[in-house]
């Protein structure tokens, strides 16, 4: 099944995992194209992508924690007003202390935010002091909100969508591993590239092996629609006459690398999924997503992107 | 015409756009180079790319924008200000309900600006709270404007221009599929490539399609004038011997793909078009575009890109 | 001398120039890297980048011009209010028309600059509509500005320069045409590449040609020092044999063309340079710019870039 | 050792370091990938690149410098208003000459950061005309330090951590030149690749030699372990057989360079390091990083990265 060659250092460690032996049921990447895997390290904080968590955040989270960071922030200098003096402001209403603190927390508002009116104002040398550090904290805080929030509108929204089974169907006279893909968003994708890649324990030694499987397309220069990628499972392949018990047994992971360029950003787009031998579905082909044309215009429904039909 | 290895399975999906029996007269890119194919979607609003919207709007609609978009929430706040309350506010007009109003429209105005003259002024906790919360707005707001008109502005300007017609003309002893293009930008585009790829029905068995071009030139390093891209017609091409009827009845559609850097930006350039069998022109050729020069300095004159002679 | 495969197709328009019969003394590459080429369109407007002229202009300039812009613009809107009536104005100082215009001038500034202090402030519908409509106008230039700016001065700085002359030396065992480069900035340049192009009349025929020149070696991974770049004069060369007559009447030019990645800014660096017939100088060679080590460190003196000496 | 064909001037210049006649004991690369070379320039202080100074410099001192840029600031034009006359603004407390300063030093700071509160207010039109200034100043300088504030906090965090020793270990039968490497930071890194350059003395001729080592994999699609570079040391290595003191002898350097990109951020990544003769540590092998599994997530331990363990 494994053939001499696919045991050479280029095949086993293509994909930088190494030949360790790792333990069955490992799954490398998840769905999401995430890694399965935990880096130890002495700095753990360091290791944190705070601008990246919050770029990629909800817009609902993100606006939240605006929010609340300005209400704290505001909170807290107005307590440092407070303990300054109420009285070493001008114009404030000293009703009672709860005014008091309301009026310092408005004039810290109108501090942090630059738009200071002026009607309250600070009189003594320190509170003069702590509103001049507010009005720079301010500057440099909403300039660092605020260009989150530019990052946040104006990332590439790309997203690839995999069809939830990887089928085992006929192609050509033998058959495929075939799984499908296809862009959701506006914009278009061209320079298309995939690379498959299967983990699997040799049946016979139980080493770990990570072999590339070769495509009959691994490359194409317009993604407008979707895109069926195969694996033609001839006698070559590390997967020929497989069954179902087979993927699972060799505790069979396809780990999938995608890459593309949006050319309306003219950036590259990365993207990576896997399939484990549970997720193979044996003699079924995906149905086609093509409608049929208003117009003069090619309509593909990617709501179809998972529908397929067993073979009888 | 076509040759059996064009129907391998890599010239038919070269593009992406698979071999499913597409309808006649179909066309897959529009000249603007956008495709002609609609993604239907659970999320259809999840797929529009606002940010991109916003960037390539015309400047007078994103002006329009701007100014309408501040006159509105400039209105709202005066509303929820005038609900609120105009009695407090200090120093407000109180002459009649109108100067009430028009006078929180512009307190409104200084609090989203930040500008905060402070002549006018809130009492209450209410409206100081609305007041905090439209700085802060404005903040954020205005931050999104300012880095969309940033973005605009800064974004490079790259325009290819291809020429209205595709001739068939002779070229070094037989004919050749020629059409031209050129930078209509002050920007250098170096590392230049072209990709043609036919569209085609196989004129006996109606099948679909889709043959790479091989082209005279497909690359050239530096593109200060115009480029005349050839595809040779010589007896191995697809099109070999095409009358103007046979590009009809073929429902042909050359697919242009073009790739530069823009060396100013170091940015990628993106461009695509498409020519249909009826955009062909027969035994015609290019008018040159170079012009007497002036002092030791080449002159193209891009007005005349389109402009074809008949051969007799 | 030009051989027969150097008139292919490929070879006469692998820069983009075609062949047309262009008039001798003509240069397509300025020292500086700029286009030789008048690209006439009737959108001439259309063609100018704005945003790469502010970009690159000077410093000095650029500060010059802002002052400039934001003097005008005070003196646009203190003439609108003036226009639109100074009794308008709480606290205005109406001692004569000058002082009029003046503090008109200033709350302009502090409009515009939302600093908004508030002592003087617009009373009328009027005013107070100018007010807001200026101190949007202040936050939509002020962030153009200060994109600028900040673009100015994030921008990665490289130069490239190259020595002043192109020389004919002895080179192992024939002679080479040689010239010599160097990066004077203080960010290192990786994957460095060069490619040369001769534009020349054939001597025999007249015929403009351009020939790529085959280089010692093209490429270096890395680039520290000062590179010299050398093209092996053997039979095979298209100026094998030349004198400097011949490099003279033959109109040369060789076009130079440089790439490489800023690896601090993981950006691409492209290059342009060109040398004329009568910038080629026979039998010298170039000076080493190393010079004595200090500590362990290698030192090369730029300073040296031209520094020749004549072979006997 | 070194073959005939390794003194081709392919192989010499391939770093660009030139085949000069070098000093003994030069480190070309130090271990955190800058380069040993002084560049003399007329113009030095045209060679230090600022901006990227302030991107990479560390958070604590870059508030340093904003907190001092701001004081003092504030303090000169503090001492311009005072020079300017202090009876010249509005509500100003004149109780002593310090009181005044002080006042003025808060204007200023209301100014700079545009907060305008407007209490004490400009009266003269000289100093109006200086606080316009600064308001202007003020939005400048805060876009400069908020632009690189953001620079900094969005920057791509990628730390490649190189083993301290590079170790001579058996490999396949022959023995390997071997070190290993780590990204320690969240993103993934893929499209991984590593070149290996020795920079020696020939032992015989005494002439500075710079060859690449050809490596077992210099290429790997994803690297979420870490990843040993092997170099197998056969028959045509040029450091075949050789023993500690010929790595020292000929005062061999292995340059390292890194590629790759940063999927998070669609961006490249470089890195570079070295090793001397001395810190080549032989029959030694490198300890396993992975640990016992928790759940089936794959657990790394790169604190033990530079671990090691002598082979009998």
């Amino acid at each position: 099944m494994s053939k001499q060659e696919t045991k050479s250092p280029k095949d086993r460690a293509g994909l930088g995992f190494g030949t360790k032996d790792f333990k069955k049921n490992t799954r490398f990447l998840n769905k999401d194209g995430t890694v399965n895997v935990r880096r130890l390290d002495g700095d753990f904080l360091g290791r944190i992508d705070v601008y990246h968590s919050l770029i990629t955040m909800k817009w609902s989270h993100f606006i939240l924690m605006v929010l609340s960071g300005y209400f704290v922030a505001n909170i807290s200098f107005a307590c440092l007003y407070y303990w300054a003096g109420p009285q070493n402001f001008g114009n404030l209403n000293h009703a009672d202390k709860l005014h008091e603190f309301l009026e310092l927390f408005f004039f810290s508002a109108q501090t942090l935010t630059t738009v200071g009116y002026g009607y309250i104002y600070p009189k003594s040398t320190l509170v003069s002091t702590i509103a001049s550090v507010e009005s720079m904290t301010g500057l440099l805080s909403f300039a660092l909100a605020t260009g989150i929030l530019y990052g946040k509108f104006s990332r590439p929204q790309t997203h690839i969508r995999y069809s939830k089974d990887c089928l085992v169907a006929p192609y050509e006279g033998i058959t495929g591993l075939m799984f499908r893909l296809a862009n959701t968003t506006q914009n278009e994708l061209i320079e298309t590239e995939v690379k498959v890649t299967v983990a699997m324990n040799d049946l016979k030694t139980g080493e770990r092996l990570f072999l590339p499987l070769p495509l009959e397309i691994d490359k194409i220069g317009f993604m407008p629609l979707s895109w069926t990628i195969v694996h033609p499972i001839d006698e070559k392949s590390p997967i020929y006459n497989f069954t179902q018990e087979d993927f699972i047994n060799s505790d069979s992971e396809f780990l999938i690398m995608f890459k593309a360029v949006n050319d309306t950003y003219s950036q590259n787009v990365y993207s990576r999924t896997s399939y484990k031998g549970h997720e193979i579905t044996m003699n079924a082909k995906f149905k086609p997503l093509q409608r049929s044309q208003r117009g003069n215009k090619v309509t593909i429904d990617l709501r179809k992107l998972d529908e397929i039909e067993t073979i009888a």
